[in-house]
């Protein structure tokens, strides 16, 4: 079997997610399952339509966005990558895009191997209207301190249990993370908040930013993020608010 | 009366472009006219509906866009420019946006005092796909020569009858325009192409992209570009191609 890479860019407006669902068929999996399962119809080694999976370095949520999503999928054909990624590309909507289309080795898998990522998330710290943006931006007018979300990024830099920033349900699986840096930018309104770890659990980006723009606002103390971050018990309840989806962009994975 | 100028930030996508139509009321002047008659019931000194024109600098075809269009209208109110721009931003679509408002004397009018435009039109000289970009680039991935297209360019820059360079049917109007500068860009796989000049005739920016194109991609010489310019008689036949709305957009007009 050979081994396809693909990097997609997505708007994730219209979508409910990356993740396929039963009920539905509007997810970005499944959009691109079943493309790739009608071009094996085409170009498969069997001459015949091959069920694909395709393994994507995450789930990103409905209304999240991605620059830089990575996923692979298996199959057996003689076709160029050219010519996979055009035929792609061809019958994807305009919304959902494939920028680089690679062969890799067998054992490559884009979530297990995936060794870092980067997400990116844009606050409007204005009330003047964003024509263009506003489909990739949260606007939040409240009067903000960088430099107390500067010193709230910083806490949150490094090797961290995270189960109070998730809203995924107990499970056994470790909510141990590490976040390598949180990059904040300021131009003109525009804020631009960059997350570089190794992983991110359920919601995790979203639940981070919260608690950063209620340490921006003085809703929360930089004290209290540091009792919440040191505490075992500490909970969902104890964290910032999650801020809307379609500020959240995937930019990067690494491997 | 006191004189509002506005500044307007649109995408073009939706609409039937800039000029009020009876038939419709999809245009950007109808949707502000409208919305700022209702304001009036509330904020006019008359206390009841007035009915409102908002000049706007020039019209934009369907499906262009604009970050600057300079729009302005008469109104008798006690109302602060603040109080207004609030109220007209919370009831414009969120694909239009007023981005200034400021008073200006009386006399100020939006089209007849404009001394220049700046319009950008964008190519994406690539099949990859932009999704985020998608619906303010054309994508023309024919192979382009830049010197080439510098040097047309420069031929076009000056003053010129640009008479075969619209689409508008014959009028006593003078034809004559001087085009200050035009600024080609390139960044990765695209390609911008910034237009300054006194004013732009119906469809003459994309007109003139479609000419720089042909010559860009060797239908054209630049000898027939001279030509063209030079030959009092020449008709809309002997320029370009009209290049898609959805690549233009109105960046800045100057008083």
């Amino acid at each position: 079997m050979r081994n396809f890479k693909m990097i997609l860019q997505y708007e994730g407006t219209r979508y409910q997610g990356w993740q396929k669902q039963d009920s539905t068929d509007n997810t970005i999996q499944g959009k691109l399952e079943r493309l790739i399962e009608k071009m094996s119809l085409e170009c498969s080694s069997e001459g015949q339509e091959v069920t694909i999976q395709v393994n994507g370095s995450g789930r990103t949520d409905a209304g999240v966005h991605a620059m830089g999503q990575t996923a692979n999928f298996l199959l057996d054909t003689d076709w160029t990558t050219e010519h996979i990624m055009e035929y792609i590309n061809t019958y994807l909507p305009y919304d959902i895009g494939v920028i680089s289309l690679t062969e890799v080795p067998e054992r490559f898998h884009s979530r297990l191997m995936a060794k870092g990522k980067t997400y990116r998330y844009r606050v409007i710290n204005s009330t003047l209207p964003h024509v263009f943006e506003r489909r990739y931006v949260y606007e939040y007018p409240e009067k903000l301190d960088m430099e107390l979300m500067r010193q709230a990024a910083e806490l949150l830099e490094g090797t961290h249990d995270f189960r109070a920033f998730t809203s995924a349900k107990k499970s056994k699986k470790s909510t141990i993370r590490t976040i390598e840096k949180i990059e904040l930018e300021q131009k003109a309104d525009e804020i631009s908040f960059t997350f570089s770890g190794d992983g991110f659990l359920y919601h995790m980006v979203r639940i981070l930013m919260g608690t950063i723009l209620e340490v921006g606002t003085g809703k929360r103390t930089l004290e209290n993020l540091q009792k919440v971050l040191a505490d075992p018990n500490a909970k969902r309840d104890d964290t910032g608010f999650l801020v809307p989806a379609k500020g959240l962009m995937l930019m990067e994975v690494r491997y």
